[in-house]
Parts: C-alpha cells; sequence; structure tokens
C-alpha cells in the first residue's frame, strides 16, 4: 500500500468579520468580490495592467495615484468618487485603455477583506472571481497548502454572488484537500443546486437589485462568465501583479 | 383597491458574530441551536419544566442551581460538567422526571447568542428548533413585527443545522415578510434542497461527526423531527417559560 499523504486544509469564511476565526497565518487566502472588484481585478491584470494597487480609502487612492502616475478608481453607490477618475466597472479597462498602466482601486469590500488577510499573515493572497475560476483553481492545485476562501460579503453581511464563487472553485479542488468546514458544504452545495441556471439565479440576489438601480445588468452578467479573464492577481510587494 | 400594508422586514443571522450588524431592538429574536440546546429546551418546557435559566458558565449554573433549588445542567466535550448534575441532551427530560421543576443550563453557543440579544435590547426572546417548529411559525406569524433568525453556530462559526431551520421557518411565513437578505434566500434554498432527507443529509455535517464521536446520533435525529415537543420557551423576567 502506498503511503497516504495528508491533505490540507480548506475552510470558506463567509464575511470578514468571520476571519478571525480561522488560521490564516500558514494560508493561502482567496479574496472573493465578485461584483465586482475581483471580477474587475482579474479583467484589468489580464488586459495587461502592469500592476493593481488595491486602497482602503479614495484619500488613498489619490495618494498613491499621484505617487505612482496610476489610474485611479473607485465607486460610491454606484458613481465615481469624487477626486478620481474611473469607476469599478471590468468594461472600463479593456486593453487599449489599461495595458502597461498601474491601476489603484478602492473598493467597499474586497480591499478590506485583502488587508484584513495580509495583516494576519496570509502566507499568499490571490484574488477570484469567475472571469479567472480555472487561473485560481490551478494555482490552489499546485500550492499543497491551506487555503482560506475569503468572501467579501457586503459591509460585512453574507452575500450569496460570493459563496458561489467559492463553491465552484470547491467542486474543481475538493478531492485534494480535508474539508471539514459547514461553510464550505453549504457553498458547494449551492454552486451545484444553481449553477446550470446562475444568470436567472443571481436576478433573485440582494446584491442585482442594489446594482441594477444603477444600470449595472451586464456587469453582473459578465461578472459570473467563467474564465473570460484568465489572469492570477497575487500580491506581491503592495501590489497585485498577474502571475501568469 | 385595499390599501397595502407595509411588511414587516425578516433577516437570518448566521452566527453570533454577525448580530451587531442587525437591527435587534424592534425584533423578535429567534434563538436557534438545533444541535442540541434549542431542542432541549422545548423539550423541557412541553415536558412541564416550570421554568429555563440559561446562564452563560457553570458557575453561575451552579450558583442558580442553589439559589432556585433546581436542576443544573450543561456538558463540555460530551460529559457532564463537574459540579453540574444533567447534560444537554432532550432526552434526559421526560415529563416523569422534569414536570414542575426548574431546569437552570449552560449550553456553549445557545445561551450566548440569547444574552447577545438582551443586551441588544430584542423586542422579544424566544427559542426555536424543529421539535417546536410550528409553534414558533404560529407565535411569528401573529406578532406583525420585524424578526430576526438567529443561528447559534458553533464558536462563531456558521453551521447548517441552525441554518435550516431558519429556512423551514421562512418556509412557512416567507409571504407576511419583506425579506431582502441573501442569508434568508441561502437558508430557505437550503431547507427546500434537503427537506425531504433531513436523517441522511445531516449525517454529512460537521457537528454531526463531532456529537457522533459521543454516541449522540440518536439526540440529532430527534433534534431534526418536526413538532415533537410543542411548547413556545419565551423569555420573561430571566427565564424562559413556555407561552402556550
Amino acid at each position: 500500500m502506498s503511503e497516504q499523504k495528508k491533505k490540507p486544509s480548506l475552510h470558506t469564511v463567509l464575511t470578514p468579520s468571520l476571519l478571525d476565526l480561522y488560521e490564516v497565518n500558514d494560508s493561502i487566502v482567496v479574496i472573493i468580490d465578485v461584483f465586482r472588484a475581483t471580477s474587475t481585478m482579474a479583467t484589468a491584470l489580464y488586459n495587461g495592467a502592469s500592476k493593481i494597487i488595491p486602497v482602503d480609502s479614495a484619500e488613498l487612492c489619490i495618494e498613491m495615484g499621484k505617487q505612482t502616475g496610476g489610474i485611479t478608481a473607485g465607486e460610491r453607490d454606484g458613481k465615481i468618487i469624487p477626486g478620481l477618475s474611473y469607476g469599478n466597472s471590468p468594461s472600463e479597462y479593456p486593453r487599449s485603455f489599461i495595458e502597461n498602466k498601474t491601476l489603484v482601486i478602492t473598493t467597499t469590500n474586497g480591499t478590506k477583506l485583502l488587508h484584513m488577510a495580509l495583516k494576519q499573515g496570509a502566507k499568499e493572497v490571490i484574488t477570484g472571481s469567475f472571469p479567472n475560476l480555472s487561473k485560481v483553481v490551478r494555482f490552489l492545485k499546485e500550492q499543497n497548502a491551506n487555503i482560506i476562501l475569503g468572501c467579501s460579503g457586503w459591509k460585512n453581511r453574507f452575500n450569496i454572488e460570493d459563496t458561489l464563487f467559492a463553491g465552484a472553485v470547491i467542486e474543481e479542488i475538493k478531492d485534494q484537500f480535508t474539508i471539514h468546514c459547514d461553510s464550505s458544504y453549504m457553498a458547494n452545495n449551492l454552486y451545484n443546486m444553481h449553477k446550470a441556471d446562475m444568470p436567472n439565479y443571481i436576478k433573485t440576489l440582494t446584491h442585482w437589485h442594489r446594482l441594477a438601480a444603477y444600470g449595472l445588468e451586464e456587469d453582473m452578467l459578465y461578472c459570473i462568465s467563467k474564465d473570460v479573464a484568465p489572469s492570477l492577481p497575487i500580491f506581491k510587494n503592495g501590489s497585485l501583479i498577474d502571475l501568469k
């Protein structure tokens, strides 16, 4: 009989408020903010952005924009934040615009979770979204490390779209990990229940209604499209870069 | 056309860590701790206990037991806590034993959430579990008040069994409430997905494995049995009593 190797663990953290209940410091943390931060990040890097600097306030965004000569981006309530230049929509970052540029971006939930994961000593931090699902899956399979799938949620509350993405990742990698985590079981369950009908299902979610009020339906349909922006955003020296 | 009455709101709180994100102070809070605190409480009151005093430590349990002459109960790691007399199993509280007695009980998760809800000014606090599902549903339908379904979880982490119960309640009352809450949508979804096969489904959950290691399989199957202990535990003057 061959020797049985101990599998690394996988946990899903449903909102940033719950992160400190988990052992972050020896884990790879996947930051998930499906509508729309991590979908936009994957897209900008796939389209050739040299790097993305995620910051947690508009003030810092302006400051870092000046320091780096980067493009500043951020929205609140569906509008570009005064003092910044662009919004949070993936459609704003085609190759013709973003290639070889630095994007300094502030977002409500995803950036916050990313900084929490760094502060708690994550081994690596990457970002995940449906547009770069397969790249995330491949990376996680290669690492042989404990994993935390971190859902950004909405103002610390649970949301379904981030959980669905966690469930999609779990579906692809569950055989390689020890999973003793009800959040992960639920996420995987929910994903399998709805994967065949995602475009209709997401129209029932709270976040859909909030963003649809700003006319962002197309954005959201893009954000649940698999592998349309296959980059691998990984945090190195203060920025997200495409690991490729 | 008849005048449209504004429906009260319903939210599901997935773990005690998230309670402070919700407006507790004008709400009825349903404390849910399926395995096993709130199932045991419903059972003891249904079997004639005069009242239940939930306390958050073994020390206070002993003290209150002395003051009230009540039966002291509490477990840690599947064993009765030293200094207390009984455990957390619903099977320990048949009518022949508990009728007209006071039960002073300490539990890991449910009691904590109950005290948090009281501290945050809940309008009413009741406890819910499958053994008293229909009583909970009827009470909530009658109140015309905002509702928070509070899952006790496990050491502040999400668990599935409490969420399933929230989903079962939502299934019965959703037409009477405004629900703009992904946690509630997910809970209701999960319940509908598994309601026809609960005894097998719960065997896949983390909590099943933990409690099965103590030989508590029968307890857990009891705890997902609907309406086998139709009481309505409501918190009044420091105790849970059966509203009847």
